[in-house]
């Protein structure tokens, strides 16, 4: 096993024809928070589709405007890296595009997740400077589907909100469970690790 | 502010020199925890050192044999990524290494970390197939350095020993907590970000 110094992460093939297609009339635009959502959760549906990953998407808009700074889907089992979750990606593209880690250092941003973040997600938000996060599904959803949320502070929304971070739940909720749910019921992978101890 | 479909995290050229200077006799055996701690401060400190990032080192080894997987040092500011911490570098490169999400899928790892994690980082040990983490400064160590760890569970050992996780903290503290006071003292970079409200 040798050392390695770089890893990469990069989105599927058909991410790009897909948000081309969105945007230019494809969806709805990005003005309304339960517009926005449904990108997330679209993008969340395609990528079980496609077979690219768990049924997780995020993107991260400017909160004014609605414009698309970054985009990302669960990418754990395709990039195979336990930190590529969609909110991550969607944060770390977003970055990417503003040539900065904070992306508060412009105008406020948002990150629109399909699913209520997970422990490190959670973690990630403060430090990536969005102003608001916005979220579909939530921890029951994501756990009666398989997935493990992680170990949370049960105030995590007032944390955020001390935090100067606005937080919206539940927005399209139902829409987004369903991916969970369908994603439970052909038996997709959950990929839970195994600690060395099979 | 066109959008990125890729982003990448590569370790500081000081890097590989560094660690081959060390693996061949210029600094101890990774066999005892300390011993794989001082590898870690060392990271941390020369992270400052060569102006790379933050105060923060961390490595992946195996937990038998003192094997060296993976390493990280904080790239927040070089690489433009706010979740490029040390430990979620470590743990992403020794998953390239492994060519798996789950370190756990071969023998049991180890994750050592200059600092106790923050919220993200810890949120995203379990994710990461890891089978024990070390820590050596403690959160007290990094805040009163004047960096935010984030809003964690008060019991986020015993959460991680429920998951069948063992954890170890302060080892080797003092030397560990001495990078971060000299990082205040030299005024160094704290990285927080702005959410727009500037």
């Amino acid at each position: 096993m040798s050392l390695h110094h770089h890893f990469e992460v990069r989105l599927p093939a058909w991410v790009e024809p897909f948000i081309g297609h969105w945007l230019n009339g494809g969806g709805p635009p990005l003005d309304t928070l339960e517009h926005r959502m449904l990108l997330a959760i679209a993008l969340s549906a395609e990528n079980v589709k496609q077979s690219t990953g768990g049924p997780f998407g995020a993107i991260v808009v400017s909160q004014e405007t609605g414009h698309l700074a970054g985009i990302g889907v669960n990418l754990v089992t395709g990039s195979g890296l336990s930190a590529a979750h969609a909110e991550v990606v969607a944060l770390s593209l977003a970055q990417r595009s503003a040539k900065s880690w904070d992306l508060g250092s412009t105008a406020p941003m948002q990150l629109i997740s399909s699913c209520e973040p997970c422990a490190m997600c959670l973690g990630a938000v403060p430090w990536s400077g969005v102003a608001s996060l916005v979220c579909g599904a939530d921890c029951i959803d994501a756990e009666s589907a398989g997935f493990d949320e992680g170990d949370k502070p049960l105030n995590w929304t007032q944390n955020l909100a001390a935090r100067g971070l606005d937080v919206k739940v539940h927005v399209l909720r139902q829409e987004a469970a369903r991916v969970l749910q369908e994603y439970a019921e052909m038996a997709g992978e959950i990929y839970n690790p195994t600690r060395g101890q099979e």
